[in-house]
C-alpha cells in the first residue's frame, strides 16, 4: 500500500481524493466547486478526447464552436429545460468593473448591467437550436451532425473531483434531421459509440439502457444511457445519448421543407460524455497502492527503469529497446534520473498506473533477460531481450483485456435478482451494486424507493428480456426488470 | 469574381465579412459579440491547433485546464494587470434563476448573489500563479512548462468576426522559472515558434519585434509579439509573448528555494495565439472569388471533380488515384454529387479556397491526362495521369511556398522608411502599410500620433540596427527606427 493513499477498505472516498490528488491528475482551485485538471489528468483526457473524436468523425460528424453565453430568455423557451437547469447556473449581470469612488479597490459598475443576464451554458440545445433556425431551410441541409468540446458549469453544491464540479469539460454531440427514426437510429449510434469507448478504451464494462421519466434529460423524449459499476458497488452513469423529438425544433422555430414542399418540424439528438470519465476510470480500476490505467489512456504506457541507474554499458541497450517500442507506437519513458533509488522509483511509477515497468541491469544484460513488472496484476517476469518489444506490445493487449475482464466479473458478482422488498433493502444497504428487481412503472413508486434506500433506476436495460412480476415496493403488476443502484 | 462575395476594391470590410460567412467559416450569433465557428472554419482551427500543440509539446510543453472564473480579488493583485482587464469582463453575479413570483417568467434568484464576484478569465495569469503557489516549493519543481487551450472572455463594444469578439478560443502558456535569464530565453523560444508557425503553416510572413510601454500587456515587463500585413495595408498582431518578470510571483507570493536554500520569487512567461489568427489567415491570402488557403491548413487540400459525373468508366480510375493521394497523407475529397454541374462545382471549390482541383473525364482518361488546377494563381494545366500523385505533392508544397513568397512580396513593398512628419502622414493616409520611422521613445509622442494618424507603433523590430535621427514628430533625438501601422 501507497504510504500517501488511504486504503479503500478504510475510507473509500478519501481514497478516490487521494489518487486525484496525489498522483497529479488535479487539484482543487480558489474557485468553489471549480477543478484545476493538471498535465497528468489532462493528458489522459487527451488520450480520451483523441480516440472520441475520431470516432465522431468516422461516423460523419463535424466539430464547431458556438457561444459560452445563453441569453436568459433561451433558457426558458423549452419548459422541462428551463426546470432542469435553471436551479444550478452562473449569471452574468455585469460587463465591467471599476474603481470604488472610497478607494476600497475594484468593485462591479452599476452603470453596466446587461440588458438581459447572460447563463453560463450548462448544456448548448438552446443557443444551438437557435442558431439552426438560420441554417435548415431544406431537406437539403439535413442531416446536420455537428459536435462541439466544450467548457459547462452546472453550479453544483456538493462537488467532487472529475465526478462532480461546477465546470466541466465534456463534448456534446447536437445532430438535426428530417426524420424521427433517422433521429431515433443516430441516437443509438452514438450510445452505441460511447459502449465501444468505454468497453475498447477504458476497459469499462457498461450496461446500455433507457432512463424512466423521472430520470430523463430535461427537454428530452427519450434518454439513454450507459450504467458503470465502481469498486464501491455504486453506479456511475458514464453517458448519455438523447432522442430530443421535436422539442427544441418547435422552441426555436426550426422548420424545413421536405421533399414534397410541405414543412415540417426538424428531429433532434443530443450526447455527451465528460471529464467525469476520468472519476470512473480512476475508481473502476484502481487499487491501494495508485492508479491502475488501461494501456490505451496511459500516457506513459512503458516506463524502463536502469538498475541501479544509467550506467554507460546499459545506456545503448536501453536505448536500443526504446527506439523498437516507440517504432511499435507505444509510449515509452525511460527514467534518466540518478537521484532516486531503483525501490522508490518503482512505487511511484506504480502509484501512477503505468502499465508495465521494465527493471534493467548490468548483470540482466549478461544474462540476455529483463525484468517485465505488470501493473494490473503486480507480476514480475524475467523475459529474454530477445523479442522483448513484440512481448511488450502483446503485454499492453493482455493488461487492457485483463483489466476489463476484471471489472466484468465484479459487476456480475455485484448485480443481485432481486423479488422482495426486504431482500432489496438488504442488497442496497449492505451488498451494493446493481440491483435487478420489477417496478410498477410509476415516478411515485421510484421517488419512494430513493427516499428509502438512497437507490435510483439507473436504467430499463436494453437487453431485457420483457419478464412479468410484481414491483418489489408496491407489488403492482410489472412488465420487465429495471436496474437499481446507489449512484454517484 | 465570386457573385455573392463583395470585392476588395468595393469594400474591403464588406469583402472580409462575405468571406468570413458565405464559406462556412463563422456565424454571427444570439449572444452580442460572440460567434459561432462553424465546420469549416473549426476545421482550419483544428489545424493550426494541432500544428501548435506539437511544436508545443516539442519543446517540453503540457497541457493543464485552469478553471473559467477568476475570484475578483484576484484580478486586483496585480496592479497594471486590473487597469488592462477591468474594463472589458463579464461578471458573474449570482448562481440560480427562479420563477418570478407574478408569473412573468424566469428570474434571477436575488437570494443566490456570490459573496465575491466572478470574472468569466479574461486571460489565466492570475488563476494559475494562484494554483503554482501551492506546486512550487523548491528549485526541483521548475520549470514548470504549462499550456492551456481554452475560451477568454472580453467584453468589446465594437467586434469583428475571428479579429475581436468578446469570446473567443486560444492557447495560454504560463510558465515558471528559477531564473531571469531562463524565463527570458522561454519568452524568446515561443516567438519564434509562433514566427515558425505563421511561416510554414499560414504561409505568412511575419516581424518579430518588442513593444512599447504602452502596448504591453498588463502586468509583463516585456511584450514581444509577431505582427503581420493584411492586403488593405493594415497590420495584425498575430501573438504574442510576455516576459512576466517576478511581478505575478510577487502579487500571489511564489516563492521558491534554491540550490543555496534561500527563498526567491518565481519568474515568469506568459504567451498565447488565438482564433485571430483565423481572420489573419483570410485576410492575407483571399481574393475575391472567395477563401485562398494554404495546403497545410486546408482541410480538403485536393478535391476532384468527375466530369460531367461520377461515370462508371471513371469510377476505378478516380479510386485508384483517391487512395495514392491519400497514401501520400493528402486530404482529398471525390465530389460525387450528381446534381450540380462542374461549372457550378468548381465556383464552390474556389470559393471554398480548396488549394487543388482536378478534373477528370472519360476523354482525359483516354488520352491519359487530368486537369489540374491551382487555387493560388488560378492555373490550369493538364498533367499526365503517371505520376500525376507525387506531381500533386510537390504542387502543394510549392503552392504553400507561393502564398508566403507572394505576401512577402506584398509587404516589402508595403513598407516604407519616412524621414519627414509630412511623409509620415501622407504614407499612412494614402498608401498604408508599415511605416518605419525615428521615435523619441516617449509614450506622450506615441499617443500623440495615434491622435493624429490612427497609427500605432506595431513593435520596435528585432532586426533592428541601431541608427541614430530624430523623431518624426517632435524632432528630439532617436536611437533607431520603430514600425509604425494603422492596425486591426
Amino acid at each position: 500500500m501507497a504510504k500517501d493513499i488511504t486504503s479503500r477498505s478504510q475510507d473509500y472516498s478519501q481514497w478516490y481524493i487521494d489518487i486525484v490528488l496525489k498522483t497529479g491528475l488535479a487539484d482543487y482551485s480558489a474557485v468553489k466547486g471549480c477543478m484545476i485538471i493538471k498535465p497528468y489528468g489532462f493528458a489522459i483526457w487527451e488520450l480520451m478526447h483523441d480516440a472520441l473524436d475520431k470516432m465522431f468523425k468516422d461516423t460523419g460528424h463535424v466539430n464547431a464552436y458556438f457561444p459560452l453565453f445563453i441569453p436568459k430568455s433561451f433558457l426558458s423557451k423549452e419548459a422541462a429545460h428551463i426546470e432542469g437547469f435553471a436551479k444550478e447556473c452562473a449569471v452574468v449581470t455585469h460587463y465591467r468593473l471599476k474603481n470604488a469612488d472610497d478607494g476600497s479597490g475594484v468593485i462591479v459598475d452599476p452603470e453596466a448591467k446587461l440588458e438581459e443576464e447572460l447563463i453560463v451554458r450548462p448544456t448548448s440545445e438552446t443557443i444551438i437550436w437557435d442558431a439552426y433556425r438560420g441554417w435548415i431551410q431544406s431537406y437539403r441541409d439535413l442531416p446536420l451532425l455537428i459536435n462541439q468540446w466544450a467548457n459547462v458549469v452546472r453550479w453544483e453544491m456538493r462537488t467532487r473531483l472529475f465526478l462532480r464540479t461546477a465546470e466541466f469539460l465534456w463534448q456534446e454531440g447536437h445532430t438535426a434531421h428530417a426524420t424521427r427514426q433517422e433521429a431515433e437510429a443516430e441516437t443509438l449510434t452514438m450510445l452505441n459509440i460511447y459502449e465501444r469507448f468505454a468497453v475498447e478504451w477504458m476497459s469499462l464494462p457498461v450496461l446500455k439502457g433507457v432512463k424512466t421519466e423521472n430520470e430523463r434529460f430535461a427537454g428530452a423524449v427519450d434518454t439513454y444511457c450507459i450504467e458503470a459499476l465502481m469498486q464501491d458497488g455504486k453506479a456511475l452513469q458514464a453517458g448519455t445519448s438523447h432522442f430530443l423529438g421535436q422539442n427544441f425544433a418547435k422552441a426555436f422555430e426550426v422548420q424545413f421543407s421536405t421533399k414534397d414542399n410541405t414543412l415540417e418540424y426538424v428531429w433532434a439528438t443530443s450526447w455527451g460524455v465528460s471529464t467525469r470519465l476520468m472519476g470512473a476510470l480512476v475508481m473502476a480500476h484502481s487499487d491501494d497502492d495508485g492508479l491502475v490505467l488501461p494501456p490505451k489512456l496511459a500516457p506513459t504506457q512503458v516506463v524502463i527503469v536502469p538498475i541501479p541507474k544509467l550506467l554507460p554499458e546499459l545506456d545503448e541497450a536501453i536505448g536500443k529497446l526504446e527506439k523498437e517500442l516507440k517504432g511499435l507506437g507505444i509510449r515509452v519513458k525511460v527514467d534518466k534520473d540518478d537521484q532516486n533509488r531503483p525501490g522508490f522509483k518503482f512505487a511511484e511509477y506504480e502509484k501512477l498506473g503505468i502499465p508495465v515497468r521494465i527493471a534493467i541491469g548490468a548483470r540482466d544484460l549478461a544474462a540476455g533477460t529483463i525484468e517485465v513488472a505488470r501493473r494490473d496484476t503486480k507480476e514480475k517476469t524475467n523475459i529474454p531481450l530477445d523479442g522483448i518489444a513484440n512481448y511488450i506490445d502483446n503485454l499492453l493487449g493482455e493488461i487492457q483485456r485483463n483489466l476489463y475482464n476484471r471489472a466484468l466479473i465484479f459487476r456480475e458478482e455485484n448485480t443481485t435478482s432481486v423479488d422482495t422488498w426486504q431482500e432489496f433493502v438488504d442488497v442496497i444497504e449492505h451488498k451494493g451494486g446493481f440491483v435487478s428487481a420489477h417496478w410498477d412503472g410509476s415516478t411515485e413508486t421510484e421517488l419512494l424507493i430513493k427516499e428509502e434506500t438512497k437507490a435510483t433506476i439507473r436504467c430499463i436495460p436494453m437487453s431485457n428480456s420483457s419478464e412479468p412480476g410484481n414491483c418489489i415496493r408496491t407489488g403492482k403488476p410489472s412488465k420487465q426488470r429495471v436496474l437499481f443502484a446507489v449512484a454517484y
